[in-house]
């Protein structure tokens, strides 16, 4: 049923990245920085494409973002352009393309994924996390109010605040361990020192593609076509730090040290066939605020996220990264299109290549913990195949999130993976 | 005792620009926009100073960076740079010059301030806000807390979160009144509409010149030559928004709708006489962490502080802006230097152009507070001379913040205005 590409290992089952995905990104190669779609275990080099003429059949304006060094010029388009920039491209890596000399020339445009360094895909002006899983929301509470874990605004705001964009890295990047204020204990006294309670949280991001304008909100039912693509985000967190300074105005120095992404943005068109009805708001939950309810919901994104942990003991033995766990996105109590629109429900504006992440994605069931700290629900501590065990990050661990969506009868599709090993504090 | 200039306006001793000033800004006149300094009222465009020549003596790439449409090259080289710029251009402006033929030259290079139109300075990568005056705090902590105002951090944390970059506008750009979540009673249900609690917050703000690496802190003692240079902020907040969404994560839509700058960037040097002692702690607060103690602490910056509004009746009737308040910036519990380092302690990386704002700035008294929720405690509700009162702004209201900063033997120092009206909501 599904399309196959001439790119061999595009059609490979098991492959993120085949035919029907075409994510975007920036890669370094042979020192120049350029945009680059995803194929199997290549990437297609949109500026190459352009100098071959390969793109001929759409608007110059286009052609001329596909030459860019980041994603931003072709992000600020909107959805039509991205629709037949996706369209083109899906014509020139598909088995079914006419000519063996435009077969020659895309193939002349292909860069082995192994040569290249990605990058992160636009300089990223604004960074906001929400709160969107009301899972991690209620593990989470329920740590500091054991009868009342949510807090009374949350099945009415979608919760969020912002982060700091200068110290998102991309994929494979160490995190240094921050140090910071701590407070051992309610008598303590606070000291100066490495986090010893290191997490990470398991989370997806959404590129704004075009923007709005300051002072015009964003009707939901119009949401989704500003949303350029999504990514899996990493927002690393030091839970010692954050719980001496988050009073009165929330998470700072316990976050900003390091947020990292996966490189590829996946189109939400090539998620459309994996949409799935939302679940039902549990009986006796409050309706949402009309500007959050929309006439044409798209549904929630199946898409399942994983989370694996590789000590460096482990590394060094060769024992493979342990999975530890589990979820997926259709578990979370606001749609992006709510995330979107309520973030510029204020008038506030978005901007090309601003990213919001969802907050820490948990499921119900334990084994779908987005994050270290809600595991502290389990009855055991986290034990690794070595004999190790962990509650929060050691040096030397290496953490990676993976996510991919399957459906009968279509192709898998995956994000790439999101990783990031943690290195010594100074 | 201070030097004149031969521009006239400067010798002033009202003027916010004299020759002891040296301001950085950006402007549009003539369909271009350039860099700036302001001098009494006029402003030396720095691009045509290049072009004339007159910059010569120093290194090739400050004047490259003169010749930027925005201040952030310029930023990023650092104090030594910014020092022998500001020389040069304070000898060129100087009554003392020399030749008639170079002052001709210079005299070329002014464009009348009436003339232009200010932008913000710089594209500004994050903007990050803290908390710092602790009669603000106390004063706000009150509202919730009547016996226990101040939180347990506060005395040890320079309180800071992530603010929005991309809704900072420049003085005079009108600020369209948000429509968000508001829950007027606890037992209330939430309605989504035009915020009833519309609140101004006086704040001063620091540009930040050369950054520091993701993962390496800024010691104390090097902080300030971080930071390029002070402007005004206000820091516009929905009060009803805020107290609804604020939990767990911290203030979001309540600020996020538009923050104002003023459009000139007062270099740190020319602040430099105006620096007083710390106010000692008071007896029995902690001693701040050794990560927060300077052996070479510069003082705290005695900058008055208004503020001031114009209703519309009041502007229908000529009536002037009526002052509301004055402050001092020497009354902020944490000083720059400290924001700075806190702010990189945990390896966060600080980019040119990156904008840190204090936080409201209040005095103890009565008439010092800087922002209207905390005139609650007042025993009348604010009157405004043609019989209107405020507890909250109106639509058609004007707010206007000033900073200068003087001493016996100097000439009075300017910030220039930062203003605002608030305009319906959509």
């Amino acid at each position: 049923m599904a399309l196959k590409s001439w790119v061999v290992s595009a059609n490979d089952p098991q492959t993120d990245f085949p035919l029907a995905n075409l994510p975007y990104g920036v890669f370094r190669h042979q020192h120049s920085q350029r945009i680059g779609v995803a194929i199997g275990e290549q990437i297609l080099d949109l500026g190459a494409c352009a100098s071959e003429n390969l793109l001929a059949p759409l608007a110059a304006e286009i052609i001329d973002a596909c030459t860019a060094s980041v994603l931003s010029p072709l992000m600020a388009f909107g959805p039509e352009a991205w629709t037949m920039l996706r369209l083109r491209i899906s014509e020139l890596l598909s088995a079914d393309h006419a000519s063996d000399d435009t077969l020659h020339r895309v193939a002349s445009a292909l860069v082995p994924m192994r040569e290249v360094e990605m990058q992160t895909p636009v300089q990223i002006g604004d960074y906001t996390d929400f709160y969107a899983s009301i899972h991690h929301a209620t593990r989470v509470g329920k740590l500091f109010r054991p009868d009342n874990p949510l807090l009374p605004n949350y099945k009415y705001v979608p919760i969020g605040y912002h982060g700091r964009a200068s110290s998102i890295v991309v994929s494979g990047n160490e995190v240094r361990r921050p140090s910071g204020q701590i407070k051992p204990s309610l008598g303590a006294e606070p000291s100066f020192g490495p986090s010893r309670s290191l997490d990470y949280e398991l989370e997806v991001g959404m590129f704004i593609g075009a923007g709005n304008s300051l002072g015009m909100p964003i009707p939901i039912d119009e949401a989704e076509q500003h949303i350029f693509g999504l990514c899996l985000v990493n927002d690393w967190s030091a839970r010692d730090i954050q719980s001496w300074e988050s009073q009165p105005l929330g998470p700072f120095l316990a976050k900003n040290f390091a947020t990292t992404i996966s490189p590829w943005i996946i189109p939400l068109e090539a998620l459309a066939p994996y949409r799935v009805p939302v679940s039902a708001r549990p009986e006796g939950d409050p309706v949402p605020l009309p500007y959050l309810v929309s006439s044409a919901a798209k549904g929630a994104i199946d898409l399942t996220l994983e989370v694996s942990l590789q000590s460096s003991q482990m590394r060094e033995s060769n024992i493979p990264p342990m999975r530890v766990s589990r979820g997926n996105m259709r578990d979370l109590y606001w749609s992006i299109a709510q995330l979107v629109t309520h973030h510029a429900s204020n008038g506030c504006n978005l901007r090309p290549g601003d990213l919001l992440a969802t907050g820490t994605i948990s499921g119900p069931a334990e084994g779908s913990e987005g994050c270290l700290l809600e595991m502290k629900h389990r009855a055991e501590p986290l034990r690794m195949p070595n004999g190790e065990s962990r509650v929060f990050l050691e040096d030397g661990d290496q953490v990676t999130f993976l996510a991919f969506t399957q459906r009968e009868g279509l192709p898998r599709i995956g994000f790439g993976e999101c990783t990031g090993m943690i290195i010594a504090a100074v």
